[in-house]
């Protein structure tokens, strides 16, 4: 890409207050005819973790664009603003935390990384609690209109950058060790295991599985879609990330069995 | 109209994930220069009634368009992915389950309707659980940008379609039995009657009319504006689509009698 | 400002329903090349203080442009509908209930003012429950896209607007008493109170503080950012809008300490 004039947009300020509009506003400032594509402001609060995971899986679908992604607990401390610019010539803008990683990973990899200190591009005086208006937006926008990451500071080392980890299944015995990596608004339990990992176990091809989360011991079909089963029944679909979702046909799996992100799942071979 | 580069889009996905987001996305690389309208993504879960009364009675407000709505409980069965161009030239993509059906009946009726099948306009793999983005998206997309809906697919017969009933107020002796049709972020309850139907009881000219509902049972004030009670009493009012609404002047009609989408209120002369 | 196609969108109306998307179908049918710009519409329902103040404080990083607000507890009573010509040549338009005044006195104070009355450029019928629909959303793409108000209806006195007041904190002895204006998403909780007017009661060099709020007593620091404290702390932080805020670092003061807009925070030298 070129600087197509399109910023996507994820944080975790959530949409009851004005951080979001006003973010938009300070690029619209700056870039009139700037396209803003909302992706997610509902992250969970402080969540670098879940922040990172829902930018690398939603990337995929969006357009080549700078990614603005504002996850940002310890803002107004020493963590660096950064600008990356990725092997497939997308940018990301966001703190140094390790939120925008995995994303950049899946972009071709980090090509390039700049600091973000320029004043000339941000808004002054740069607040110490909100610089997703102060800095990461204004960066975000001069970007997508033609700037070079280049001018907005110093370059740095790629292994300096502040890394976080996304847990990935292990085995013990004959099980696997799964994790919830996020729950949705259906109440669906994303796990940390595709179904070819299942082979790790010899479980590839098994249309029932054991699962143990929460203290309940469920076991079910491994389905297509939610409606091989019944309505009200649990079952274990890929979802259309390709990760495996624990779910209700027409129903909620998190609230029926008090799980959330970060619940432990063991999956094993089916007994009933 | 003629693929004026707009789409509406309505869901029950909710703000909490990225789904709209990533839809956005799909959207966005297909057609950059599409105008997308969020009408409404807080459609009560897998509510496809509730989905179908928000999409109808939004329509003479919105432009002529595309007009994109998912509300899927049955996501990844057999249900069929449809588009549908109206008497007036406009176009409605959704699941087969009934949804779009009173919206496209507001737009001077189904001229024609195809099956959305063909691959190449589609994102692939289609997931089974997130058509959302794989095959509605996509479909809207390409209608906007100028594609024939007959290129995506086989043409289908109008009474084939699936339909959904959105109920209608009856008359039982001198009352009439209604229904609350949906709640507001205010808690005003839209009842399933307009002020003309008053008049099948000989109540059109009352300005006081009881309401049995949840157990309770109101002598209230039909009036014109919230603010012809008190504060804090209750009303009948007719609402902007012209259906009378169960309120209370500055309060919350919905939590006082706590009745929802699909409460029973029967409307009859006033005792008091 | 002449004009630029750019509606900023502020409002009670949430997001739960379609009353945003149907506000945004309204402006784009009259004028398509329009750019929305959301702020905010979690405004706390019918609090038109809460409205004012969110306005006025995200102005600063709006484009010059038409800024739509809406909160209007009276709508359908006879409150008029205007329309504000600002010193800086910016537009606001919405109920004459004070919601609109301090932001217009942030731009430059009101030049102008009209009411807004002309059928010809507003939905009929106008229904007297959904204003923002039929009356301020037309006025705003009307502005917006090259309509002068005084098109729109009779030139009002400026000294007739309803006005609204902001409460400002007081010295009582050696503290000062303050009032929170809003609580965020992440619970910080913004105090009327800024830096320099700790200075009316000796305490503008004070590295440590109290606060009594809602029965609570704290001693904590006054930091430049939320890390200056370790986790868990409370502190009191300039926020990014220069305001005092009573805030956790990575935590949530409104949720520990019950407090809500509108709380009383006595603010005084420190007894530990």
């Amino acid at each position: 890409m070129k600087n197509p004039g399109i910023v996507t947009f994820l944080s975790d300020y959530g949409l009851e207050d004005e951080f979001v509009g006003v973010c938009r506003g300070v690029m619209l400032r700056i870039a009139p005819d700037l396209t803003i594509i909302d992706i997610d402001h509902n992250i969970l609060r402080q969540d670098i973790r879940h922040g990172a995971i829902i930018l690398q899986q939603s990337l995929p679908f969006l357009p080549d664009s700078v990614h603005l992604a504002v996850v940002d607990p310890t803002v107004g401390s020493g963590r660096r603003a950064i600008a990356i610019e990725t092997g497939w010539g997308e940018y990301f803008v966001g703190p140094d935390n390790g939120l925008l990683i995995p994303a950049a990973d899946s972009s071709g990899g980090i090509r390039r990384v700049h600091e973000i200190t320029d004043e000339a591009f941000l808004l002054r005086p740069i607040s110490r609690t909100f610089q997703g208006r102060d800095v990461f937006a204004p960066a975000s926008a001069h970007i997508a209109a033609g700037v070079d990451p280049a001018e907005l500071g110093a370059e740095l080392k790629i292994d300096d950058l502040a890394r976080i980890e996304i847990p990935v299944a292990w085995v013990h015995d004959d099980h696997l060790h799964a994790e919830v990596l996020q729950v949705d608004r259906f109440g669906n339990l994303q796990l940390n295991l595709g179904r070819p990992q299942l082979g790790q176990v010899g479980l590839e091809g098994e249309d029932r599985l054991e699962v143990r989360i929460e203290g309940h011991r469920l076991n079910l079909n491994v389905g297509g879609s939610y409606s091989d089963v019944e309505q009200g029944e649990f079952l274990l679909v890929e979802d259309s990330y390709r990760y495996l979702s624990l779910s209700v046909n027409k129903g909620d799996a998190a609230a029926r069995l008090r799980a959330r992100a970060g619940s432990t799942a063991i999956v094993g071979p089916s007994s009933g």
